[in-house]
């Protein structure tokens, strides 16, 4: 009975690097998260222990510290095709290279009504992503770049119910045509392209993403995560496919009803678990192929 | 040897509650977590098991959610006080009342460039606290009124630096001219009454915080702090005494030199730990009492 | 241009399940974080917001618990193949259902040096794991099951060495023939059926992953790795598949020499982020098709 | 209308230190998580920024370090006696220096049943603390040590009721003859002196603790508290005061009725908030003065 390696992958996460814009008296600050991942001819290091193929992780780590600089972070997917490019074109047993990123918000500090020129709060409401994957040279060479969001907290206090559903022996929820909805977003979507306008395109999904949250009068968190990555996709044109995935986070109304006092949907208990947990692809028909587009870091265990 | 039972209290810790105020299309949200703890005659419980004098945590986190109906939550000093005067005046063991709240924040969803009437995203900048300390009855009775905010994360990118200091044996780090600082800070303050305009004062004393931050030409974290505090005591008159900690989140300036790229204050290394930890009062001469009005809930450990 | 649902599922996440065996005095604890995942003809529900083929998650969460009681927990796989069997058998919308079970571990508490009979406390060790996935009816039908842990967290304080690596422009690492080597280990492995003696065959599992990684000197943690999971199928006759994911949780030796004091390998810091990230997979030749073994019920995003 | 500096202290949080001893081929290991904090002659820093009188944060982490070798790490307590005492004999405008540590605990990995000499998972159970605070100079000295643990999960699946409590309006809770009770217990206890045989008290104590928890049948959870802190100070001669601090982890018997299963306490929810804290210090009456022993770090938010 033979063993072999199967799949295998290795690189350095999480380098929290904080990029300052210093040109002008107004400078300007980019907070990541970075994560470098490599595949390739690395069995070797695995089989016999051999690391003449291996670049160290500590050396992803010191390229995306520099690259911070030599090519700058004017937005996290034009920083992260770079660093893969890099890894796929220079360093020769790597065949295929991801990038993942999170970037994490700043507002300037308001004094006196004017943005300070050099002072930010973090604004905590929801963390920007991109993930981009390189593979193969020349005619081979192939390159995804998908954005994203997470952490994005959403809540709506009406305009949502769940009736109509299945029932079995163990059914005891009652159906209802009024309840808060609330989760806490993460969406992902994959460019047809690797060239955009990336920091515009972030903002119009955001935007879309919560205004059609927001109007879509909701029959189940299903149909308004469809309804908001169809938004998506008929709005942006150089977007191809929206993965979403929404915990329904639980808030149950409160009864009140025996201290003698009314509760018309207005006190309600925010429970942490368990949790609904609805995920959905929306795609164009004519996508170009995902590829290895979504085959994340973490995605082997 | 004689063994007695010393300090106790009790009660029931972080009570999600979501009150939603609906009385027009125009809706309105509060999320707080609260906590609640009492203190009093309840040696017995301890020192034999006896009950008969404990009104139980399920009985208080009861009481908690249907004061969010029946006393609103215009802001969380008001509620806070309305329940802790509750427990003191009606629940007779009850001496002293202690309710702690977080207070998560919200803002509208916009939908055509307008706030959406039930939609919001959680801001997650900085989580709003109060807590209210209540002692005795009649003559006795003393009401001591705190707000905060925490995990208000804030970074200057210049207009800092740190010479001069001590050394000994142990020193190794250079002095610095020019660095960024950033901290996460945790700041609680107390009003001389029980009686505010609480929503403003919270919303103007954040904003002289983070201003002053941003305009103090910092000589050291230390320096900044008592500015802050000592700005928040002159600009509100209700205010007398204000307490801060701030962790000093370290930015490493990176060493691009020997990759060939310069970095003059540009990119940094933002690390997680260890952290410098500075942590001062800023008070009234005149300041009245503090009582127990800093004796937390999880004080006795 | 058409818009499309793709890939879709639902479910219930983070049961968390406390089941106690008390059919004699010596009773018995099973605790339990249960996440339940359905996937079918649920599109409607996307598309129209239609229910009526919807089993809601607060059924699939009543039957978790309900067959804790119903089945038993003498193992999670067997638990988790029971409650999978029955939503893709009972419920007619279902195609496939899959189960991940999270398991944390207790021990007794000991009294005068025996085995309390009701008492215990949390080991906190590592996480145990397992995750069923069933498709298909009749010919048709596929089972499969993986076992696994997470958060085994493990060092060595010599046998280690990384040398002998590619270097390039940003290489900065020095080689070193003695380090210390840590990871948190996350493992899962897949079965070839779905009988075994799971519960044995975890300890088994557990106890060679733990002694390979002390006992193989490692020249890099890729070789460990590999090895790990070799030793594992080399033992355990049922086990097709080892998929490994370990981060290098880096200890940096502290230079202490500028304060006069000699450090050879015995004070290090050891930091959080960032961290190397090394993944395999280890397979037997004759292994038989995954199938969905490993998409998980966060999978699409 | 003055402005005072009031309470003021600073200091670096935690120094991530692993301590290696390989003086022979069976190594050991001590992994702790150390905080310095400095009180003393520190105005000026504070009121204008001058920082001469002032240690860096560095420094102490510098010193945090070396101290690990120079002193070594045979118990927490020694250890950070000797870090304090450093910083209030050396470092002269230092007044009062608090250390405070956690440790986290390993356990050799076992191959073919024998224990290896390089190699240890982590055991996870419970953190042990220590905090030290050292005052004075000459005939002021004063020196408190305290120990302790947090962390510790424990569950009792009987032996516990809560019947007989106080009932008002808001009274919903149902008196129960038989439940399951769990905590995860924070201890403190402070030392008469600053000599101990500081290991072997953790080990006993933490066993007191445990199967007091077991053995007394629980008419509360206060009771159960102060059962374990009179144990400790009955079999403890150097412990003089225990501090308990214990969340009431709610296991809510999950109703199955209604599905026709039975349910005598064998199936739980258990339930992450709200949780009851119980509270409750025990001091033997001939305790010496606790002085600043329980002023924390993080004492004046």
């Amino acid at each position: 009975m033979g063993i072999s390696l199967g799949g295998h992958q290795y690189g350095k996460a999480e380098n929290h690097i904080v990029r300052i814009y210093r040109d002008t008296p107004r400078h300007d600050i980019k907070d990541i998260n970075v994560s470098t991942c490599l595949r390739g001819d690395f069995e070797a290091a695995y089989l016999t222990g051999d690391q003449s193929a291996v670049l160290p992780t500590d050396t992803q780590k010191q390229t995306a510290y520099s690259y911070a600089k030599e090519v700058g972070v004017d937005s996290i997917e034009e920083y992260s095709l770079a660093l893969a490019r890099h890894f796929v074109d220079d360093v020769k047993p790597v065949h295929a290279a991801r990038v993942e990123v999170e970037e994490f918000g700043w507002e300037r500090v308001l004094v006196d009504g004017s943005e300070h020129d050099h002072t930010w709060v973090r604004t905590g409401q929801e963390v920007r992503t991109a993930a981009i994957t390189i593979e193969g040279e020349g005619a081979e060479r192939r390159e995804w770049v998908t954005g994203g969001l997470k952490d994005l907290v959403i809540l709506k206090s009406t305009g949502s119910e769940f009736t109509g559903f299945m029932e079995d022996k163990y059914t005891r929820l009652q159906p209802t045509t009024d309840r808060v909805m609330a989760t806490s977003l993460v969406a992902t979507w994959r460019y047809a392209g690797t060239e955009a306008d990336w920091n515009a395109t972030y903002a119009t999904i955001k935007s879309i993403l919560t205004s059609t949250f927001a109007t879509v009068h909701s029959l189940a968190l299903q149909q308004t995560l469809f309804e908001m990555g169809k938004a998506v996709l008929e709005a942006v044109d150089g977007v191809v496919e929206v993965n979403l995935s929404a915990p329904n986070k639980h808030h149950f109304l409160y009864d009140l009803e025996t201290f003698g006092v009314e509760n018309n949907g207005e006190v309600f208990h925010a429970d942490d678990r368990p949790y609904g947990l609805i995920q959905a692809n929306v795609v164009r028909d004519d996508a170009p192929d995902a590829g290895s587009a979504w085959e994340k870091f973490s995605g082997l265990v």
